[in-house]
C-alpha cells in the first residue's frame, strides 16, 4: 500500500499523519514514513544540486527532470522495496507535487510534467493521496505563526501561485477519484486528524 | 546552425572536427565547440552525480534523467544564446547519445528516452549530425592503442552492448535522414576529415 500526502505548507499535515500513524501502529500495521529525497545518498545529491541557493539560472525544465530524478531513485531503493515487504509506505509529497507546481503554477503544462513522471516512475501512482486542502491565505498565516519554521523560498511566491497550485490540486483530484481523498484542513486539528485515520482505514478495509 | 557529433570514442571523430573548424574559420565563419556538460556549472554538478564512482546504485533511468537534466540547461545556458548570435554549435554527443546508449544498448526504449528528451529540448533537434561509424572492434583496438587515454567504464561494457549502440546510432540515421550524414570512420584520418569538412560545408550552402 503505497500512500501519498499532499498540500501546502500551513495545512497540517504532519500533524495529522503523526496521529494516524500512531493510531494504525497500534493496531499492528507497519508504516514506512518518508519524504524524497529520503535518505537516499543518490536522491540527496539531486535535491542539493536543485536546492543549492547559487544555482540562480537553473532552468525550470532542468528542475522538473531533477526532481524526477530524485523520485524515481528513491521510489527504487526505499518505496518499493518496503511495499514489495508488506509494508504501508507515507509518503509526504510525490509527483502530484511536481504537477502542481511544475506543471500548473509554473505553467509548464501539467501532462509535460506526468510524461517525465511516467517514465521516472513506471506508471507509479499511490493507492491513495491525502490532498490537504486550505486557502493559500490561511495556510501561510499559520506558516507566520509558527516561530520554529523558517519562511522558506516557495512561501515568498506570490500568492496567485499558491492559488494557482490549489487550483491544480484540485483539479487532479477530479481527474484521479478513485485514489483523492480531499480533507478539509481549514477544520480543527483534531478534525482533520480524524478524517486522515478515517481515509486511511477505509482504504486498508477495501 | 547547430551540428551534433555521435559515434564512438576511438572514431577519430575529434581530430576529424579539429580539421574541419580550422578550415571554417579560415573561411570566417564563427564556431562555438561545445561538448555537454559544456562548463555551465549547473550542468557540471548534474555530471558528477551521474559519475560519482560511488553512486554504484544509481537506477538506468535516474541516469538518463540525469542526462535529460545537463543537456537542458547546457542547451539554455551554452547553445542556444550561441545560435541566437549566428554561430555555428558543433557539440560532441547530443541526444542521439542517450537514444542509443541509454534507449537501444541498456534497453530502456529509443522511444521512452525520446519523450524525455524532447521535453528537456523542447523539440530541438541538431541541423545535421554526423554519425563517425566505425565497428567496435576496430574503435576499441584504436583506443587501446592510444597510451595517452585512459580506459574507462563503458569502454569495458562487452562487446555485444557497443553493437547495440552501433545497431541504434545506425536505425536513427535512417529515422531521421534529413539531420544524419554518416562518416565512414574506417577510413584513413585525412579521408574522414576531408569528409567531415565537406559534410558541413555542403549544409552550410543549403
Amino acid at each position: 500500500m503505497f500512500i501519498t500526502l499532499e498540500g501546502p505548507e500551513g495545512s497540517g499535515k504532519t500533524t495529522a499523519v503523526d496521529y494516524a500513524v500512531k493510531a494504525l501502529e497500534e493496531k499492528g500495521y507497519q508504516i514506512v514514513r518518508t519524504r524524497e529525497p529520503g535518505g537516499t545518498p543518490i536522491s540527496e545529491q539531486i535535491r542539493n544540486v536543485i536546492l543549492d541557493k547559487n544555482n540562480t539560472k537553473m532552468d525550470p525544465r532542468t528542475e522538473a527532470l531533477l526532481y524526477a530524478a530524485s523520485r524515481r531513485q528513491h521510489l527504487v531503493e526505499k518505496v518499493w522495496p518496503a511495499i514489495k515487504e508488506g509494508k504501508i509506505v507515507i509518503c509526504d509529497r510525490y509527483l502530484d507535487s511536481s504537477l502542481a507546481y511544475q506543471g500548473g503554477a509554473r505553467g509548464l503544462g501539467v501532462d509535460n510534467i506526468l510524461n517525465v513522471n511516467l517514465f521516472a516512475t513506471e506508471n507509479t501512482f499511490p493507492d491513495l493521496t491525502l490532498l490537504f486542502d486550505i486557502k493559500p491565505e490561511e495556510g501561510l498565516k499559520r506558516i507566520a505563526a509558527n516561530a520554529n519554521r523558517e519562511v522558506n523560498r516557495l512561501d515568498l511566491e506570490k500568492i496567485e501561485f499558491h492559488n494557482k497550485v490549489r487550483e491544480t490540486f484540485l483539479d487532479l483530484a477530479k481527474r484521479y477519484p478513485d485514489r483523492f481523498v480531499i480533507i478539509d484542513a481549514s477544520k480543527s486539528r483534531e478534525e482533520v486528524a480524524k478524517a486522515t485515520l478515517e481515509a486511511i482505514l477505509s482504504r486498508l478495509c477495501k
